[in-house]
């Protein structure tokens, strides 16, 4: 049995308390949040003993083993590093941070203080993409030759989660690029370029809602990602390798396994976004790091994985801020 | 909170231990199982309070409030029975019984008893069925012309489940009868064909293998039902509904969504059989009991509809035997 | 060189003039219509070098090989009879008659006087189709178990066409009874259930507009067939064999390889009838006449498959009238 | 009728002539190939009057009215240029030329002589990409946001023809180039990186055998384009566009309408290459030509179109060489 504080009772921390509910190996000590109420509706999600508005306190209860950070990304970082000098287990929401002196800050903190870390890159626990990496991984492809990844919201995030999201590359295409790494391997050079096509208030802070990014792998294989903020027709994620073999495409057509026909025309329940697109996954990656603890592996992926995933989202950000192609090694 | 005794802690019962186990409303209270192993094992799934080999103990714990029966199919008329009298809700795995009199007989003690009752028909909670219904609910075909089904299972049961299984008709076929009747309506005659193809095992205990069947619904439309022991290219479900209007088709032609291409052919996930084709049926069809309980509702579908599915089983079932279209008020 | 007389040139006849002139090996001579400036039309769409009204004239023309006869049905048997006399090679649009006695007759002259025959059955030309049947023959599927045929039009003929068309069984079903001998075999028995349910004229004309028909193949196979005259979604041809090793499923989804999503739903182009979703089986057929004439092989499917074909619709039709099953014997 | 003259009567020339002998209004009066028995086997195909091995001479002969040059791609520009001065319509297999001069001077000579000209890109008469374009044009998408295409052959080509292909960006790439030109409209930028992964045979003739490439659209929106030398799976080339409505994907999936499904896996015919997936467009492409000079329409796409596709392929080219984005300003 593991003992888990959970910190964090918003949207995303609901779905997590949901999730470790249901594990017969789990048992939730504390559900903690600066908003009481937050905290104690998680509480009763999660069947726990105790609410708290006092996160650090939950960190450091002597009857917690692990803590799942599920608070704004700018508290990650300093609650990571309470939670690992305390020797807790932590499973965290990506990403660690939105600069990569903090990030690297805390991969340190890890090392020295060997807390057994997760971070929520959840698409690696998708069924689809698991079976995609076990397959590569089994030769099915042969040798790599190109990556293909689009992803695109249904409907643009608001102004306000906006400001604070660190912009398209590092909030929104950093999955597309997880997944780059995850099924084929390091990136040594991107080209990005960026477009504001969907509504102007991107532009006023800065993002933009449309990207295009050219990935060059370490073994040889080319990459293209694209990356957009509006989607009516539904979430539109479609990733696809391919080698000199075959080739996997991992893509969620229909939501529910029903077509309607009518007039010269069908239609099918699609996904809303990554929340129903992902529930699977979201549940598989939190049972991967109970197991993990339970069976004392170290949790994948790691803090490591964490940071050079980030450093690829940097060298697209900066691709396009600065109209050239930029090499990883320029990321350090 | 309900609280909630299931009985019955094999394969199936695991399922619902499970999901029982998962849902933030529910209190396992015990797990009654004649094999002592079976039930500690059940009983931990749940984190339940006992484990215990008396059956009907169980149903009487004054802490009980609902019976889960997922015990063998000749047991269920009588576990039923023993539930009502003592005033337990309760949700039983399909069929009520084997025999139209032992069904008659406990839906007359439930109607007496008054007691809340859900019958197992899984595939009405499937996502693609539900709303299937409710699209045709809504008019979205106008009026119905046809139905049409086919089930496959992957592999044939084994010859020892064979035995008291109850024969085609009512093990397997019952299930696209019972989708006939919820999603066009009354069944008013059958026609059914059968043959051994796959096994002559099935023939040595008078069952068949593969059937087709011939429905003629009270609104005029048409359906067929196709039925079979065997699938070796994975679990074969598949239902169409068509009107004036249009289509609806529920399929689910792939288990997770990967599609492998190669040498000019492809490859996907495909079902193993209704545990992971229907998992989240299974789920959804509890949590509907239990929302039913807790809001005061009839839960559904309840005997009624259980007794007036079986008769369209066993009239397909009198149809293959005699060699002749019987009338659903032959059944009586 | 195959020189050319071909009889009637109304829709149909353009369709397999259009295709007869684009073959190299093939020189329509002569167009024969007893409208005057439909037959004129038809000479320039074949480039042949004369039209007239007098189709018996056209048949005896010396210098004509052999003749396709797209004439209304009711004409078929006369002019099949005088050309296979003349000594001509024939290809006739199905049928041959709508009476048993009449298909009988004309099956005799045409083995006394061994003239080359091909009925249009033209699905047996669809690629589709076509693939299945080499790939059933070459045993990939093993023992079959099934066969599975769906036909709706898009929409209902016209009472005038309707009122010598046959009957459903005859007119629309006949294409699905004729895919089950060739991609199944010989069919002993069927059971056929119809109604009326599209639109009331069919009743007034002593027809139906919706049938289910059940057949029991001599190897053992059960099999369905639906029938419909409407499908408001675009016509509707599904056809599927299962046997112990796999299934093959023939349908054509899509008519053009686009796709258009939008808000939640996605349209593709489909089909609107036989005309364009058999628009290649219709040169196929005719290309396949020609190199048998050429290589001096006898053309299939001949007046022999025609003939049972037809039984097999008879028996349908008379299953359905008489409200019994019928087996194939009755039908001489 | 159009009295044509066919010059080259190799694989696609035969593909031609067929196409031509089966159009009513089209006459070919002559088929010229250097080699004498290609130029008679073409005029048996094409039921022709006269072969001749004079190419020159074909094109002057007074009763021919169209070439259609379908020629090895070093001859075009001389040949163009010779029918235009002749007054011959011309129809002509992509490109035009290799170099950007050359193209302009035929661009300049088809100005002066007003001859009417069409270019093969025969993509734009597949009628899925024809009902894309026309969708778009009605403002089924809205504002565009991107455009997103990948092409990948089933084989490399023999190392024969790639010595004079112009590369991959001009011998293959165009063709998405000229699709992103159709559907979304002019590029103001472009961005490529390729790689030899297939065979180091490119790399000996400064060849690439996999590209990406970005693109800027003077509208806004961004495109990505793939090119590919192998797809083991079968002939891949799948485009999408998506605008603030919708999203059109066009992609033809399987050859035959059929679905073999076996052991868990399944498998449909996919194309071989571009002379079957594209066999109605090659169609299409010349019965559009002959029916714009019987309306004494401009053929389309003319030579303008092919000058401006050519310089997107060129700028690509450039900027994998020079390994820095091009904007098409500079090629002039």
């Amino acid at each position: 049995m593991i003992h888990v504080a959970v910190l964090g009772a918003g949207r995303m921390g609901q779905t997590h308390l949901r999730n470790l509910a249901a594990m017969p190996d789990v048992h939730v000590r504390v559900v903690a949040d600066p908003d009481a109420r937050a905290a104690e509706r998680g509480r009763q999600l999660a069947r726990a003993e105790r609410a708290t508005t006092d996160v650090e306190a939950a960190i450091h209860a002597p009857d917690v083993d692990a803590v799942v950070i599920v608070t704004p990304t700018a508290t990650h970082a300093h609650l990571i590093e309470i939670a690992a000098r305390a020797g807790k287990a932590i499973w965290c929401e990506k990403p660690i941070a939105l600069t990569l002196a903090e990030t690297q800050h805390v991969v340190r903190v890890l090392e020295q203080t060997r807390a057994p870390f997760q971070i929520g890159f959840m698409r690696r626990f998708d069924p689809g993409y698991a079976a995609a990496r076990q397959r590569i991984a089994a030769g099915a492809l042969g040798r790599i030759e190109s990556f293909r990844a689009l992803s695109r919201d249904t409907h643009p995030p608001s102004p306000k989660f906006l400001a604070s999201s660190g912009g398209l590359f590092l909030d929104m295409a950093i999955h597309d690029f997880d997944l780059a790494r995850f099924l084929v391997g390091e990136v040594t050079e991107v080209q990005a370029w960026g477009a504001v096509l969907v509504d102007e208030h991107f532009r006023e802070v800065g993002d933009i809602d449309t990207a295009v990014t050219l990935l060059r792998f370490e073994n040889g294989a080319l990459g293209v990602v694209e990356t957009g903020r509006r989607a009516p027709w539904g979430y539109d994620i479609r990733t696809e390798v391919t080698g000199e073999r075959g080739k996997i495409v991992i893509e969620a057509a229909q939501k529910t396994p029903l077509l309607f026909l009518r007039s010269f025309g069908f239609e099918g329940d699609r996904f809303e976004s990554f929340p129903d697109r992902f529930e699977d996954a979201y549940r598989l990656e939190l049972e991967a790091f109970i197991a993990a603890l339970q069976e004392g592996r170290a949790p994948e992926p790691g803090a490591e994985e964490a940071l050079q995933t980030m450093r690829l989202a940097l060298a697209a950000d900066r691709s396009w801020r600065e109209g050239r192609s930029v090499k990883l090694s320029e990321i350090a």
